[in-house]
């Protein structure tokens, strides 16, 4: 049960999302074991404010350029500099999809290496979500390419703001175009043990859903039922 | 019907639209003779290297900490300062909402005045979403006034990202908390000429649509089936 929390980012990046859910997901995340906690900017600042981030036993994954991935490069390196510098861990930045889609591949990569830079300095982790919702599967596979020439650690399927989120498709196409090279990070509409476990069978080598709990009692039943699992 | 389309921000801001998308958009800003054009800042920037922002002839408007409003304030000043850099003309910055809804009322209004600051060195107008669909309507008047105070021009309802998106309320609510000191845009599922008139008798000043070419179309048979509009 342990093992399968360890590969799961715990999310919360509603915009209403308020104090109360804020304490709850940090205290799921804490209880349950889960990878990292994924949450806004805003609660980033309050986390930091509040000394949680200092102690290293929890790790804050930050949204870059979250969720639309268009903005400017300069709006991109900034955010991601101001919360690294407030204790965030991992950043998950969405990529320049529409650069991508226009085919302008230079700034797509150069995009995503101007963070890799930041990240860097601080020695910290960098996943590209591709939004894969709205690609081609070249353009993913392009894409998958891109983000492990500029260095980055992981490739990410969805913001979860787009349909469809992660599929299995997707996670294995990712796997098989990332050659080893950059780990898979499934997101986007999971709400469900048997979804987890098939994205992870397909290559997912991190899950991110904000439906964190729920997956985790379904598996504990689960594995109650198969102990093959 | 020129004036008509004077009150229109006509937009373009879905992740997916290309560059015909982008090109078409243009078009019919400068045909229809729309207030101005809100697209991406991948878009802005695309637009400004091929020399289309120096003329002036296009108002262009800059999405900033868009959609979500939850970054922090150094990405949102980072942004701007670009967006302006390019060509923008216009700021519609996406307000901190997750502080307003924990009462964080100082950050709220700091995030508005550095942005205000870095728009006032480029003679720029600054309008601040607030997003009225997630919010009260105590919260929709403190907001305003917060607007009002930290030196912005406009108070925005949505971003078109949450649903419900302008209302006739919230546009009434905003422009009498407004006590004009600052002017409303109304904006966020606004597809047709009847619910454009009606949120322009409540008090907006500007209507944000994708839908523009329709309800100046509309509007156009509105005036011929009854003269008195």
């Amino acid at each position: 049960m342990e093992d399968f929390a360890k590969l799961i980012d715990h999310t919360l990046l509603k915009v209403d999302a308020d104090r109360k859910a804020l304490q709850k997901a940090v205290e799921e995340t804490l209880k349950y074991g889960f990878r990292c906690l994924a949450i806004s900017p805003y609660h980033i600042y309050v986390l930091s404010k509040e000394g949680l981030l200092k102690k290293d036993e929890l790790c804050v994954v930050a949204p870059v350029g979250f969720p639309n991935g268009y903005t400017v490069t300069e709006a991109k390196v900034a955010e991601a500099r101001r919360l690294l510098e407030l204790g965030a861990r991992e950043i998950d930045m969405v990529s320049n999809i529409q650069a991508l889609k226009t085919g302008d591949l230079q700034l797509f990569e150069s995009d995503i290496a101007a963070v890799v830079e930041v990240a860097r300095e601080y020695g910290r982790v960098v996943k590209v979500i591709l939004e894969t919702g709205l690609l081609n599967d070249n353009e993913k596979a392009v894409a998958t390419e891109i983000v492990a020439r500029a260095g980055a650690h992981f490739v990410k399927t969805s913001t979860g703001f787009v349909t469809p989120g992660a599929t299995v498709h997707d996670v294995a196409l990712l796997k098989k175009a990332s050659k080893g090279r950059v780990r898979v990070k499934a997101a986007g509409g999971i709400r469900h043990a048997l979804d987890a476990i098939a994205l992870v069978e397909a290559g997912a080598d991190v899950i991110g859903t904000s439906s964190s709990v729920q997956i985790i009692e379904e598996y504990k039943a689960l594995r109650k039922e198969f102990i093959v699992i």
